[in-house]
């Protein structure tokens, strides 16, 4: 059986996007800034993607020359904040927190290495961001920019995104907010004229909601003090230059009808339901298994759990003998060893920070997938501690005397 | 009948590319970035795609790693210069063409504005860069880096890479050598231990090439003084953040392949005998006509025309009526009345700007195309000029006694 639960690394496209963009890698291949009427159908295609991004989010309100279309998240994100810092000279000092994207976190120390002050606001056990932190942070006519994200993609812990944007404006009209929702988009609202009337700036991913990898959004609030990164071509209203990538905006629109529709419906219940049968099925049956940030608004379809006394590689390797495709809170995916700067910023004990695992659902998970790995998920658990120099096999505890736990 | 000839714009997707990167579209929508053995086949096909670039372009001795997937030329051209700037801050001079395309040439400007210092060298009438002009702009221990197109978009009139890159290093090996080689991959010899040797970073696109919109190449040459734009990410040996565009990168590699069985075979000679055809049948049949950068060494698939006495604007809009998809050389595309920027820098005269159009042929223009242009072109003009203010309708001559028409 194979069982895909890596759905916040990425998704599989959906049949409906699919067969959506299929048309502008074949007939429809020409360039939407042509003249001829041929160019037509992709122009109007980008326009349409267009509207459904900003009617997503928020209807009339929303500008669609709001929506800029990217390469992806991570642009999106890089363009966010260096777009801003290149608009106001005038202002030096940033604020994020420790726990975002490396796609965030690593553009703020360049930002620091090229001279700007960064405050990185530190989170709590649960993973919730420090309120009194954030407002102590925020300094009038100082700072420039704001970026928190909306849902981290480790944990699936949720930041109170209205009520920080609000904070931030409160404190200073002029401090942008972005926020990097790549996680959340689908999973939790965001309307840019009501709970997000205070965001200024917005990334998301087309790969993380069933479209294909290689496009993505940042959404730029009219009137915001924001310059183009990548220039040289009209493209976006004057602010992405270079040739549109139609087929891949077509499918990231055609994605986020999808959530759209979705949205009215039980699918987010659905996945919801799953992750946490899931869930109370693995604390039951394994012992010395905790759930990071479980006690913290969490979106419904992510789960980290930290097996102590075992490594999240060896995990991840166990359950890939299984054909089920997990993620390691660690930063494995690079090579590093490094234990998850996410789980660290937690303060997740030693035993337990390397011994994490992520499982990430999506709306095309079924209840069989997830039985599964309730199935085989204590076996392998137990086989890793059995080779464990922190667990006493004969016992079946742990070895130390002394197991430091998680504070939950 | 519909013709297409604007194939420096974008260019239809190959059959061969579309199969090629469709299952990185369905089952293998794997992150190629995870751990377990269902991302092989993405990281696989990424890696393959690498191999086949670096192949392209020299064989043995280009490494793959030199390789950095892009989302299209835009970015690698912004990515190159903003790169190299970023890691030498010691030196503030560069050096490009006054007729590269806007990402090469807005990108310089912003240079210029961020306090570079930038010497734009000109072309001649022909539009041949001034090789005098361009070693006095030369400085040693001064200049970072030389930006010059291989072959311009507009006209398709090549630049002697080979010996601009070699007059470079010869001044200063220090200096870093760009060339934007978009309209020139697959048309024109560039091998990168051989008559590259020199060129230190090289920039494509996919769309040129038969691959989809959305998806590039940096080349950037082992040791070179570079640092990464986009970050936040280990991808591309990290200097380009972001998880890949597989389906765009696999399609690239492929259009890449197919690229390296033409060289061999009689393709470009086909495309060049489609393209001198139809310029001898309209020269011949339309008095008051002129080709830019005739004489020149020029791509095989590019023809600049202008039809003096009427506007790029008319004729356009009329072979669209005919089924016929061309460019203007005026900046038509982004809603500016504005003459070309290439054929201003090449001077030519003010009734011949306006009216100049540019046919780009690919690999898939046949010549009942061509012969259907040749046919109802000279209508369309004489049509036009019975209406231009410039037009003696009655004697159909020129109206103004004296005409400037080209040097040529």
């Amino acid at each position: 059986m194979q069982v895909y639960l890596d759905n916040n690394a990425t998704t599989p496209v959906a049949k409906e996007v699919c067969s959506e963009l299929l048309p502008f890698l074949n007939e429809q291949f020409y360039n939407p800034s042509s003249s001829y009427r041929n160019a037509d159908p992709p122009a109007k295609a980008v326009a349409r993607a267009r509207g459904v991004v900003a009617r997503f989010f928020g209807g009339e309100g929303v500008d669609s020359k709001e929506i800029i279309f990217t390469s992806g998240a991570t642009e999106s994100n890089n363009s966010a904040i260096f777009g801003a810092l290149k608009a106001n000279p005038g202002r030096r000092h940033l604020i994020t927190s420790t726990v975002e994207h490396p796609a965030v976190l690593e553009v703020f120390k360049e930002c620091k290495r090229m001279g700007a002050e960064v405050t990185f606001v530190p989170v709590d056990h649960q993973g919730n961001i420090s309120l009194k932190d954030f407002v102590r942070a925020l300094r009038p006519r100082e700072t420039l920019l704001v970026s928190i994200m909306y849902a981290n993609n480790e944990t699936g812990v949720i930041f109170p995104i209205e009520n920080l944007s609000r904070l931030t404006k409160e404190t200073d009209q002029g401090i942008l907010f972005h926020t990097d929702a790549t996680q959340a988009v689908g999973k939790l609202p965001m309307n840019l004229n009501g709970n997000f009337k205070n965001v200024d700036m917005l990334s998301l991913s087309g790969h993380k909601i069933h479209a294909p990898k290689g496009v993505g959004v940042l959404y730029i609030r009219r009137g915001s003090a924001w310059r183009p990164i990548q220039i040289g071509g009209h493209q976006e209203h004057g602010r992405r230059a270079g040739t549109e990538n139609v087929a891949g905006i077509v499918g990231l629109g055609k994605a986020m009808e999808l959530l759209w529709e979705e949205q009215a419906g039980p699918v987010l219940e659905n996945i919801r339901a799953l992750r946490d049968k899931l869930e109370c099925a693995l604390l039951e049956r394994i012992p010395y298994v905790h759930i990071n940030g479980r006690d913290a608004p969490r979106l419904p379809n992510t789960t980290n759990l930290s097996c102590h006394f075992i490594e999240g590689e060896g995990i991840l390797y166990q359950l890939d003998e299984y054909g089920i495709s997990a993620s390691s809170g660690s930063a494995c995916t690079s090579g590093s060893l490094d234990p998850s700067h996410v789980l660290k910023a937690m303060d997740v004990p030693f035993t337990a920070i390397h011994g994490s695992v992520r499982f990430s659902l999506s709306r095309f998970t079924v209840e069989e997938e997830i039985d599964y790995v309730i199935n085989v998920f204590p076996e392998i658990v137990q086989r890793l501690r059995n080779i464990s120099p922190y667990w006493d096999q004969e016992k079946n505890i742990p070895r130390q005397e002394k197991v430091i736990l998680c504070s939950e």
